[in-house]
């Protein structure tokens, strides 16, 4: 970046060219929507999604890993949900050179393909409340302009599912989904956004009500970061998961779902970052530190490194994630880029 | 299993078995060779595929991810990797109603999709050596039978790709790959197995030479565990990955990739496990620790309950994973579910 963009002017521009130069993604890979992850902004996303996922655990939520490949026969079970998603599927239709017996969606969201898994395993009211996740990417085959991190067609994220022997246990399910989101979104990421319902012609295709969070983005737009969903006994009719409750009859469960995927990074560089780059909160940072050496006479160069190298090891084993810019960089240059990346 | 299967005898349906009954996987998902990993079964994987990330990035290899969808374009431009893998590729051809322009293969392994990036990010003799790993699955439409964790159709795994400005280079990160590999497969999974070349007529598609980890199974089958290939300047050339020397003129790259997959865990558990389970290294068990409560008398059931809960903090205070068997099963039976998850 030689002239620096102004982020309040030109967010857009601003936005993109530093998610190039902050080394966060490579958009010149040939997949409209599917742009490389650098090992920069991989960790940042991952950071997050670990942070997520801790959540998960000490709420009793299990990690699970469902296949990429949803069979068209599961996605038409519920509806509206597959009215919601068809538009966009990527059809897998072939393998080596032949026809599939059936197309496989590439997964646009889990509901069908983990509902028809929890219909085998949920038998009795010992089994409830069943809590899963997963960290995964969906893909779907967006027509709009595709943007990094905000409009893509492979979106790595997080998704929760949980089903429950009642109503009651359902919504303050998705009580503590708040709670763990708003832990990791206010607390860590320092960002917020207004909670909303959407209405019945916004909401979530097979689901009874959408709550979200929008946060609002420099240039005034609203990004919704998080999406949580009540989905009432609609996909557990759809799917047939019932159990036996205490007087021996059988019941439908009741559902919720919610996800949050790059979107959670896309809000904390645009909302922090100012003209000379990202500003990282400390827990996702892939560097805490950067040791930048600055050599007076060449002779001292050594030394200088040598002190460097003990700095950065102190750090290192105090936990601190440190690096040394080793680069023949000048120093004014290394400021420059280390600023920019955060 | 209310008879235990022996293992010496009947190993494929111990295997098979053991998978389900310990809750690995549920092959009862109705797309051929992609079952879900149940939590159980993918902290295992997940432990494993953890202590493979940690050698590589001790090695300074970062961690990248690139997308799931690979253009045909791309894979066709190594002769003999395409014809290595186009009998297997799975081909996304639309997306919603629509044909793709291009048919995506769901990446059968990763070589084409990166090694394209690696052209537009080495430029000088001062980005080599450039080392990147992803953790992600592999997709093949296997057409012999399918069999958990060993020949799937979806492939969790974990690949690593190289470049070096000398063969020599090049040659030397394979030993150190192998220091990797050897680290956690001997150290801590506690199998080995035999380092073999493969022939010519068997080595990896657009590599120079391949060298593999042969394990040899119980029913003394061999299980391919590692393959680590030289890649030479093959892909080089395909793919024109070239660098500015020190004497300002263009070189071709010396590449090595190297990758383990699910076959770790299967090989682990295979090894291992007796008649009554699995055994499970400690470093990468679920929980190192259960605590079955005894009672002998139900009004001392609140009593013993609330003594195993401290046992069981105590335990997770001191970082062990601990956990509590809660079910109203007899101490028998749980320690006979205990004894088979290993």
């Amino acid at each position: 970046m030689s002239s620096p963009i102004s982020k309040e002017d030109q967010f857009a521009a601003w936005y993109e060219t530093m998610l190039e130069a902050g080394e966060v993604v490579d958009k010149r890979y040939p997949v409209k929507g599917m742009p490389v992850w650098r090992p920069y902004g991989w960790f940042l996303h991952s950071s997050i999604m670990e942070l997520i996922e801790k959540q998960w655990t000490l709420q009793g939520i299990e990690k699970v890993q469902f296949p990429l490949c949803i069979p068209e026969f599961y996605l038409r079970q519920e509806e509206s949900h597959i009215e919601g998603f068809k538009a966009e599927c990527f059809w897998t239709t072939k393998g080596g050179d032949k026809d599939l017996d059936v197309p496989l969606a590439l997964r646009p969201t889990s509901e069908t393909a983990m509902y028809n898994m929890f219909s085998l395993w949920v038998r009795s009211f010992r089994d409830l409340p069943l809590k899963v996740h997963q960290t995964c990417s969906v893909y779907r085959h967006e027509t709009k302009n595709t943007r990094p991190l905000i409009r893509v067609r492979e979106i790595p994220w997080n998704e929760a599912h949980t089903c429950h022997a009642t109503r009651e246990d359902a919504l303050e399910n998705l009580r503590m989904a708040w709670v763990g989101y708003k832990r990791v979104i206010e607390e860590t990421l320092g960002f917020t956004g207004l909670i909303l319902t959407r209405p019945d012609w916004d909401r979530f295709g097979g689901g009874e009500c959408s709550e979200v969070m929008d946060t609002i983005m420099p240039c005034g737009r609203v990004l919704q970061t998080v999406g949580a969903h009540y989905l009432g006994q609609k996909f557990a009719k759809a799917c047939d998961i019932k159990y036996l409750d205490e007087k021996n009859e059988f019941q439908h469960v009741w559902m919720t779902c919610y996800g949050v995927s790059t979107r959670l990074l896309a809000a904390t560089l645009a909302v922090h970052g100012d003209d000379t780059g990202f500003i990282l909160p400390p827990a996702i940072a892939r560097y805490q530190v950067v040791v930048v050496p600055i050599i007076m006479k060449k002779k001292d160069s050594e030394v200088v490194f040598a002190r460097c190298e003990e700095i950065m090891k102190d750090l290192q084993e105090a936990g601190i994630r440190a690096t040394l810019d080793r680069s023949d960089q000048k120093p004014g240059a290394k400021f420059f880029h280390w600023e920019m990346k955060g």
